[in-house]
């Protein structure tokens, strides 16, 4: 089932600044061949809905592994049976 | 893994009242064996991370197939190495 | 116009443990004289939207006023037109 | 007080497609002269809490007026006192 979705991850106790911790998530997301969009807030991906739940699972294990002790994700995700849902046919 | 989480599952297209909706996601999440808390806005979930979004697939799943066109989920999870992440943890 | 909210703070840069801040804000809006109910992931309030909003500030002012230097907060509205939108018309 | 804020919002009770509610809730936001960026699953907003806050009042009112039932907004808002919140400085 192909999805969109829209991931924020929060690393809580490592201080103020996780621009290093945000960078290693956008990297292990891209490597995982989705279609993405960066912003502020977020990333909005579109892939299969099963690796894209498998992906947020690796970034909670990366950050864990890397020191982080708590982590926070927010997930937005949206299927849909009418139409494939995609990032393009999201835009207005 | 263990994890906590909040779920709130929004189907479009079903008309204003989901009632029926979100009683039958409701039964689903309470039949995987979590432990849970429903509130006016979701349901916090306290299980494996595994088995949390494996129930978050097969609620999309359970609406497409009962003929909702469109589902929006919101998920916040939370994972911690200092100690283990529980509901009862969370409670003031 | 009336509303019901679920309001998550996450107050960055004051350790893994933020129990002490969340604390405050629950007193915060428990004095604002809403009905809330309290849940693992945050806390569901009814009231005016206007109110509802103007205590989103206070939250954010009062948590820089004590130190914490980064705080985001996740804000779930609901609003609608054909009943009064209450916590207890929300229960399953 | 600057913030930067994330901005979804669902109506309810409109059908699958809510295309052209969400135009007019972007063009709202965009005359309001705050610095915003769109994506696939809502806007970044940067602006005054006070201006931005009072703008969702103003989208939740504009669909009401115009016949929306129900409307539901996730709003995602930070604020920070160690540096200037912009969209640009979020940017990886």
């Amino acid at each position: 089932m192909q999805a969109t979705a829209d991931l924020q991850i929060i690393p809580m106790g490592d201080g103020v600044s996780v621009r290093k911790e945000i960078r290693q998530i956008v990297d292990l997301i891209e490597r995982q061949g989705f279609i993405t969009h960066r912003h502020a807030s977020g990333t909005n991906i579109e892939g299969e809905l099963h690796e894209l739940l498998a992906t947020v699972e690796k970034i909670h294990s990366l950050l864990h592994e890397q020191g982080t002790i708590r982590v926070l994700s927010n997930i937005k995700l949206e299927t849909r049976t009418d139409k494939l849902p995609t990032l393009a046919g999201k835009v207005l």
